[in-house]
């Protein structure tokens, strides 16, 4: 269906531009009458404002963007869902934009984004940021962050994460109670918050349980498959640890690709857990023990309080941690 | 980094707004000099144009549409990384719209582009979508439409899919001479061109080798893995078939959980093939036996095509279908 513009629409009424303009904002210049008519045109015409114009008078995109650094990865897709869900019923349109975990690409994405592109802002910050510059300029220009899952302590703002410490001092428990001797923890950037409170977690329980607490033992993994193999095979060689802890799915599964080039069984020789989204961990071969994070709850939450405030002037957002809880599913790789 | 506005700027210059504006644009109107004066203290003091304002006036809006049925699938996530490759090169954002392959959800997104938000949309169409009325629309206000994987022959215009037809003949094939005996294939909406292709390419491979056709051994699944799970069993317990040959992972997915339930042994009792983006096939219980497409590639050489005509405006979008290839890994889930 074709639709009119506004020009068309003042000349078929034999109204001025801006009177129609001004009927169709509901301006109390106008007369009752004049805006029935309007509006009754409008409507029998499929008449639809150019958003760009019409963002230009109200300052508002009705967008929002989502920078993350991946999207190969269950526990995004499960938290853009979430996203998508709230931002579908409010009526607003979600730009996804992905860092690579590059902080330079972070920081070139946010720049864009400082002239009113989009309304707010909801971050997973990239595993090379450690400085928040880009992002502290967001926010003086007025954008409201919500940060959720990699997020930064130093900003006052809403931030959505789960239990990381717990968690992970449950996980390495776990394996503790299953047999292991020798437990290694592939781990995400220490920089970044949820990889440093994995990293807390997996110690605590390490000097509880008095099990070898070393430096070599940490594998700080990257961002390419293929170098993390590389890295943990040789930490496999040089530690022979019994137990892996990993920090995310994509680390368990280049564990599981060592332990096949090593020749080494899962759970008999080694066994593993991972934090992980991933729907088909129970068809792995051995099926994976996971702390499983409830990613589109995540998703959802940190959607529904920024639109919240982008919607009511009056609810700002506040300095505020929501913490969500995750859990521990037992497979097959932590079999005794 | 605080940045001025345009009438900061031309106040600072002691210019008129029209006069910086016109410099900034490189106007014929402005001397060299101020030109050079008005840019060089843009420069200084940061000045990044309006995007909306910029918008009006270029009508352009530096963004693409992305829609897809569903995000949760390697083969769309594989492909919107070749697309965002593409976009950052060029400097386009990517706007992604998930369908959630619900026609209406479809059409509501694509009435959203009427009024200039995009320049361009990449769209894999939803299973539920027969009318191309909404797309049609879009191409009448003048938007670029390229289709990718699931594509609608209607259109005149540039489709990027692959060789369905062949590699659904070669994976029923691949079936047949692994032993199988009575082959079951879970499709995807006949109404998808992708999803009559690789049908197709199952009939002419049965019929050639002589086994059992009916329409009782085809399951049409359907978004939703309970309801899969529940077809496929039924028609397990009704026909048992002795091979799988799956037009989608997640069905495969499928097939493994009603084996489970059934304990039916992969692939001792049931072969199973998939088509599959699936970085971790190798390590499925059993492995699992792929048709693989170049996914990456495929959402690059769309996003490339569409770019290019609107970077250029005498490249129109020719009515061409390019057709990729995909390859067979062979995995445990077929071994005879």
């Amino acid at each position: 269906m074709e639709s009119v513009n506004i020009k068309q629409l003042a000349s078929l009424l034999n109204l001025s531009i801006a009177t129609v303009s001004k009927a169709l904002r509901d301006s109390y210049d106008i007369s009752k009458g004049t805006k029935e008519k309007v509006i009754a045109l409008a409507n029998e015409l499929n008449y639809q404002p150019n958003p760009h114009a019409s963002s230009l008078r109200k300052h508002k995109s009705k967008t929002i963007a989502v920078i993350i650094p991946e999207i190969a990865n269950n526990y995004f897709t499960l938290a853009i869902n979430g996203i998508e869900t709230v931002a579908q019923e409010k009526g607003y349109h979600v730009l996804i934009y992905l860092t690579h975990e590059d902080y330079k690409k972070e920081v070139s994405l946010a720049k864009e984004l400082y002239n009113g592109r989009v309304d707010g802002v909801l971050i997973s910050v990239s595993g090379t940021t450690t400085d928040c510059t880009h992002l502290h300029n967001l926010q003086k220009k007025g954008l409201p962050i919500v940060f959720f899952d990699r997020v930064s302590e130093e900003f006052d703002t809403v931030k959505v994460t789960t239990d990381d410490y717990e968690s992970s001092y449950l996980a390495t428990r776990h394996l503790v109670e299953q047999g292991c001797k020798k437990i290694t923890h592939l781990a995400i950037s220490k920089s970044l918050s949820i990889g440093n409170k994995r990293l807390q977690g997996y110690r605590k329980a390490i000097a509880d349980f008095q099990l070898p607490d070393s430096e070599s033992l940490i594998v700080e993994c990257t961002n390419n498959d293929e170098k993390d193999v590389a890295l943990i095979r040789d930490m496999f060689i040089r530690e022979k640890p019994d137990g892996i802890f990993a920090a995310v799915e994509r680390y368990a599964m280049a564990g599981y690709e060592v332990c096949r080039q090593l020749d080494l069984n899962i759970p008999k020789d080694v066994k593993v857990i991972s934090f992980s989204n991933l729907p088909i961990a129970s068809f792995l071969n051995p099926s994976l023990t996971t702390i499983t994070q409830p990613a589109f709850n995540i998703g959802h939450e940190a959607a529904a309080r920024l639109l919240t405030t982008l919607e009511k002037k009056n609810v700002p957002l506040t300095n505020e941690s929501i913490v969500f809880k995750s859990s521990l599913i037992q497979r097959a790789s932590t079999s005794k």
